[in-house]
């Protein structure tokens, strides 16, 4: 049986979304136990009437939410009470519960769990590794794309060593190839950070380090995993999705402007469909943080049941596959190195 | 008479596509004097058989052309017979020559530009500023772009100043809307970079400064000008153009895998068509470098004719508003701050 938390506030959609991904989730996975946090009273309501296994589900009283504009420092600090730090409490005193899946602050989890639950041994920076859709049909990690907003080359071969290890794991990808974000291919590009990385990239043998990437390549499929600072890995990711979403919002938009286009449009209802769900994160689950000395699932904010299944799954799969034993042990090589 | 150079070899389609921008450009607009550079001999075959002003035309002979993988600095130093580098240094040597486009080498022409033509007084680091379609049909102008994979906040401001005036004179944007590329929207969002330089631009009242700018909202229409260092300023364009041009060639694809599709696509022939010269950067232009004492404007390398015009326009409007004397005079207000 594995034990994992589910943070049933602070999301869009809550508490439906993660109450109705944990049914999901147990439905689909006899083999998992949830506990879910927030308000008993409200959780209790979201579970009237539904059919699940009651043994496999648990409800932690948690009445305080967390607001999106509070200070992450503050919230760990202060909010105890609230369903997100109960969740990280939790989940640092209670030896059997191994993971957790939160759709709130993403501000306040980061902070809360880097602060209390601590790293996986040798890590020196946890990172947050999302997922996004190629167009060859495979999945590609961005890491980090968010926790560090300022690293160091030795930060970087980390991400490079997690992600890649958790594309394995969790995709099962085959020795992810692995890219190094620069404004250029060639190995000579970039400021003093990105050469010095690409330097210990190459030299790292657990992984397959493939050079640098240019932006424009990270939907072509040629990529399993690319390697940045939180900044960059941030604007990418976010670029990305918003590009997507104001062309497809283009495109819909045109299509009204015309009973011709929406004749054509009709034909094309399916297809539409597709891309449209090709495009929809609720389909790849959260962003991981990978390093925390538990597993720790960000879904987005706007998260549905769906897309907290995902994430649910997400955090099995890193528990069953113990991806934290293998980083440990892939960085534990190179940690000489570091500082 | 304004007297612009074009450097007609390095790009994808030359000498074709410079030679043909550059006769759009004289037969649109009789105030300008064209300078083509390159091997005489091919220029001379290129022009033959068309009708335009010879009056208005010059050939500079120049027989070298940079190869796409030669290193800048080496081609500053060694190939001063390259169309580019004659162009630079003609630019540099002759006061009546006011600019210059070229569709070659980014990097060559980067460095050429700010050893051999120096830069506006009181500026500190000369910037690319390309431009992007917006969702509610404007335009948005993010600075820098790869000029500079590391800045201060105090060329931040300065980016932010440049590329307002630039938005303002070559596109009639009326104050524009300036943002700071950050991961959040929030004041107090990002490394300290970020934070200093959010600090600088709300001081400075030349410019119209609304905050920080997510990169999923480029494309709203929101913002006229994104201020970026040039290493998260280039993912972000990028990413843009990539994801764009991806997500175009899937539905393509898709589109062709059904004879009904097909059919639908054949009803929404002309809105494709409008979408397609949409996301076509030809469209819009080139980069143009701001802060170097003279004009020089990058077209992208696959340009063709009707790019190559665009830039020359660009150039001209550049020139005729007097953007570098504005630029002077407006940064001269916040010299004693810079370093």
């Amino acid at each position: 049986m594995t034990k994992l938390l589910v943070d049933c506030f602070g999301g869009d959609h809550s508490p439906q979304a993660p109450v109705g991904g944990a049914l999901r989730a147990l439905a689909a996975n006899p083999e998992l136990h949830l506990l879910l946090t927030g308000d008993e009273a409200t959780l209790k309501k979201a579970l009237e009437g539904q059919v699940y296994d009651a043994a496999r589900l648990d409800i932690i009283h948690a009445p305080e939410v967390i607001g999106c504009d509070e200070k992450p420092t503050d919230v760990v600090r202060l909010k105890r009470n609230s369903s997100m730090m109960k969740a990280i409490m939790l989940l640092r005193d209670e030896d059997d519960i191994t993971g957790m899946v939160s759709t709130g602050s993403t501000g306040a989890l980061v902070t809360g769990a880097l602060v209390r639950l601590g790293r996986i041994p040798g890590v020196i920076r946890p990172a947050f590794c999302p997922i996004l859709p190629t167009m060859s049909g495979g999945l590609v990690g961005i890491c980090d794309s968010g926790a560090n907003v300022e690293v160091t080359p030795s930060h970087l071969r980390q991400f490079a060593i997690m992600a890649s290890l958790y594309m394995e794991q969790v995709y099962g990808v085959e020795t992810p190839r692995v890219a190094l974000l620069n404004v250029g291919k060639e190995a000579e590009k970039g400021d003093d950070l990105r050469k010095e990385a690409y330097r210990l990239l190459q030299e790292t043998d657990c992984i397959r380090f493939v050079g640098n990437m240019e932006s424009r390549d990270l939907l072509s499929g040629s990529y399993d995993v690319v390697v940045a600072d939180g900044f960059s890995g941030n604007v990418l990711v976010k670029t990305t999705e918003g590009t997507a979403l104001e062309l497809l919002k283009k495109l819909k938009k045109d299509i009204f402007s015309s009973m011709i286009y929406q004749l054509g449009a009709l034909l094309m209802k399916r297809m539409f469909a597709e891309e449209k769900e090709f495009m929809n994160y609720q389909n790849y689950g959260g962003s991981v943080l990978l390093g925390t000395s538990k597993v720790v699932v960000k879904g987005h904010g706007s998260s549905k049941a769906v897309a907290v299944e995902k994430c649910i799954e997400q955090a099995w799969k890193m528990e069953r596959g113990h991806l934290s034993e293998r980083i440990e042990k892939a960085i534990a090589r190179y940690e000489h190195f570091e500082e």
